[in-house]
């Protein structure tokens, strides 16, 4: 099962009423800890892995990201999301800049159990 | 203290390196809920309230929001986030409709201390 592109624009086209909040996607159950909303530019070939303790949200702010899962790949552009559950391998690329918005408890590393030359500093404010 | 509002375009025009994320903003400690992403449209004027055991994050999709505190008003525009700490009171209003991305734990309530004939069904899928 690869998970689903969601796409904000989409969803709103079908909400008729001001005021109305309609659910489009969730994200964990019951991590204790703060949730980070993290900026990153993406660009070329990150490498597989999986993050064992927390599901991942990627929001595209601009360009174009691309999601390999064992299964298949999806892709997304700005303004669409897709939640990467726990423990599914993933890789992310993209062939040009690409602008993403990360939601994921504190403390999760980028490059979840692989480690290696991509693993970059956790909780970095900007 | 009027929370401040994150513009992501500003914060990401600051990263130099792909693949190194940044902490733009979080949300809340230790609330061992799900986050729930939920779609609204914004237009005229919420009622004043809080949510007393929550953080709730306002990511604008499109339009204008606003959002008054006892202490000023703060203005967002597509790309900007706010997180409304918990237990402060607030005031969404938009003149024109605006499309919002709320963040927040299952079984937060619109009008949170408020209710009143604004309170809409919670955790309603679309």
């Amino acid at each position: 099962m690869i998970p689903t592109a969601i796409n904000f624009a989409e969803k709103l086209r079908r909400i008729d009423t001001p005021w109305s909040p309609r659910v489009g996607a969730e994200l964990n159950d019951c991590i204790p800890l703060k949730s980070m909303f993290k900026l990153v530019k993406i660009h070329g070939d990150f490498v597989w892995h999986r993050h064992e303790d927390t599901d991942e949200a990627f929001l595209v702010q601009s360009g174009e990201l691309h999601i390999d899962f064992r299964d298949g790949t999806r892709s997304l552009r700005a303004g669409e999301m897709l939640v990467v559950p726990r423990g599914v391998e993933h890789r992310p690329h993209a062939q040009a800049e690409c602008h993403v918005l990360l939601i994921e408890p504190r403390g999760t590393i980028n490059t979840g159990d692989a480690g290696g030359a991509m693993t970059a500093d956790d909780d970095v404010w900007i």
